[in-house]
């Protein structure tokens, strides 16, 4: 992932589609998972932190999607984490996946800091906030 | 499918879930494709007309989930159409998956019918809307 | 599934495909590991039970699958539990899947029972053996 | 992918896992069509040109593959692809999936170039034949 603007080239492989010859839809969520775990390493934090509970999870509690255009297997697709909007444990980051010029799927995914022990949410760690505060600054909130 | 009151009975498999012990939360929405599949059948339609375009395919345009309880391997779910919404060539079907008394996931789906040489929302074929309608005098519409 | 003769009735569904219009290779083992799942509730066991460690998990060693007949969404598979092979600590399960009178795909999946904690191999628990056992005593052995 | 030894560092993600805390099994095989595609981009070919039947389509007729040791998710992974065996139609590609020194997984696919239309089998295209040799001749062939 560009360390600048939080965007990442892909290639659409046989995988990620159906029989309609597109892009089955819920892939675009096991790629924001992937570009997701790219943007913790980012920052200094990983998945597996969150696992072996060095670092609170954060579980997802929404998420949406935008299909705009047809996307199929070959196509080459921008993604950019487009926005941030920052809670107290909840944090959602919004992404677009762009082929061409155009804004093809875009994508919302809000997770929420937990105590996996209480199964409660918690403020969201320290160091985690200010990496959300700086990706913020970069790619501005969200509307 | 039950056919009166739109509900399916599920037990959450290895397949769905992630090392964090609980749904990828992906799955959800390969869950809803089957669940959609089931209910065209139901109404007489299958995919397989809309894949032949002997029906008129409807893409998805939008999804969206909430996840208000961690579901696990193992555990046994009740899916339930609960919701329709119907416009001119696009309609959303809205699932809640429950885990005894609780609703643990709920999903709204968006699809548009489209002529595929085109690539142009058409409107819904008049046998279509007519289920769609029995449907929802079963479910109600969506707030 | 089916107590007597292990078989599950099937309908291929969008998300097992690819764009290739047919079934996605790698989802033969999804399917393999939900009727896997239901073969060991009909014996008494369950995955949970696997997770929690009430009883030894046993692992992928091994898996193989030949393709005989492209299958499509829509069409309608008969799964059937076609041999076992049984170790000390591994067991191999054979399935095939026919499309009307013919084999369309068999498929077959090595286990091994281990301890979590050392990572060996331990001897398959004994109500596991008789279970295998009396699945062999229906199903054959493997050739 | 490395043009030279034909390897690929890969990052084991979340959505490559199960609630057993490892890669659920049928993911390498996704990952292998990845590594598959990736491969034939070195060579000059591409997946879409199958799709567009511009380039014999190859669907797999057979695959395996042997887990050694857990991986887990945040795992890093060298894939390499270490043996090509080819025929007058079919090709098969070995891969290893190395964990630091060992070897953790390894796959074979066999895929056979076929005519869409008369749904048979067909001579490899001779370009694609070269490609396969010349791959050949730097991972050597199977055993």
């Amino acid at each position: 992932m560009n360390p600048t603007d939080f965007t990442e080239r892909l290639v659409v492989r046989l995988p990620h589609t159906d029989a309609a010859g597109v892009v089955f839809y819920p892939k675009v969520f096991e790629i924001e998972q992937e570009l997701f775990e790219r943007w913790l390493e980012l920052g200094g934090f990983s998945l597996r932190d969150m696992l072996d509970r060095k670092l609170a999870p954060t579980p997802i509690v929404r998420c949406e999607a935008d299909y705009r255009l047809p996307v199929r297997a070959g196509d080459k697709l921008v993604a950019q984490l487009a926005g941030v909007e920052i809670g107290r444990s909840g944090y959602t980051l919004a992404w677009t996946f762009s082929l061409g010029a155009e804004a093809a799927i875009s994508v919302r995914v809000k997770r929420v800091a937990i105590d996996p022990r209480a199964g409660e949410s918690v403020d969201l760690p320290e160091a985690f906030r200010q990496w959300l505060l700086e990706t913020q600054s970069r790619t501005g909130g969200l509307s």
